[in-house]
């Protein structure tokens, strides 16, 4: 039996992005944004959503340009910092003791310590309300070197990413394989 | 040392969005979507990309609704099915034995056995390339009674979600709680 919660913004997965933007300064910054995901596959974008209200808003508009730095479960509490901290008050990145490298694809900045980065140029920004919406089109995807398996592709499990979980607030590692995708369907239907 | 992988579509964790719709005739059908994911806090609000040729583009084209219903593991097999087969070649509820509620809220189909579900109103739609981005208003959030917790909260546990490793293209559940969010950065930091 099925109960309403009503209109809420709950889905399992949510990820855990650290959004990397230059201010007009030239200062970088980073936040964490759950609001967002893959949104084409040709040209390959990303879209990510956040308020007016962060410092990282005008970066976007000013710079056309960020980076996305999925954050592994060793800087779990940095990750967390970056979307509770504003880089209007504070330099996080003086204060984790990361460190901000500029892409030399776009005009923004990652941090070296996360495993992979997405660099993209933003193509596309649409007011939903609370949120703005910027999609990016995905220019190049950095990994470390020690993240890919023998076949040199990314390895989930080295990678070590984490989610949130959106309806108790929380975030929670990478569990047990379950199955290969557009496979294990084949045992089902007809 | 980072490694450029090209221009792909690889986020960390991807979800598992099984999308229905009605067809012109009153046919439920579902699909399985991995590009997507909130977008907007107020009024809230979620995003799916898929192809054209999907049988589900013309649905929501047609309707302007559509459902998100979360699989839980123990139905991966038949998520997976939903993503690897045409509402245009077959039914799938029928395929998989499952079973098409409709919301009462929006003109779509939802999986009953399927522990959580939004219901859509679609607000925007924007053509990206191969992909196209629909932009849902949650108008509820219905969830399996024995998914929440004794306080009454959803409980991700109980859910059972899983994630999609866009990398190496797996399956992966839910692993190892690792904190409180927007409670672990407060030890960062000055």
């Amino acid at each position: 039996m099925k109960k309403s919660l009503g209109a809420k913004t709950i889905v399992y997965p949510a990820p855990v992005f650290i959004v990397g933007t230059y201010d007009g300064e030239g200062k970088p910054n980073v936040m964490a944004a759950a609001w967002g995901g893959i949104c084409c596959s040709q040209p390959p974008c990303v879209s990510i959503s956040l308020r007016k209200a962060t410092y990282t808003y005008n970066n976007l508009v000013g710079r056309k340009a960020f980076t996305i730095s999925i954050p592994p479960v060793k800087h779990a509490k940095e990750a967390d910092y970056f979307g509770i901290s504003s880089g209007r008050d504070t330099d996080k990145f003086e204060d984790t003791g990361l460190t901000p490298v500029s892409s030399g694809v776009v005009d923004a900045p990652y941090v070296k310590e996360f495993p992979l980065v997405l660099e993209c140029k933003i193509i596309h920004i649409k007011d939903l309300g609370l949120h703005t919406q910027f999609t990016g089109e995905i220019m190049d995807v950095k990994i470390d070197e020690d993240c890919l398996d023998e076949e040199g592709k990314p390895d989930i499990g080295r990678i070590s990413p984490f989610l949130f979980d959106a309806g108790a607030r929380q975030y929670f590692g990478v569990g047990d394989f379950i199955g290969k995708a557009f496979s294990i369907g084949n045992e089902v239907g007809n």
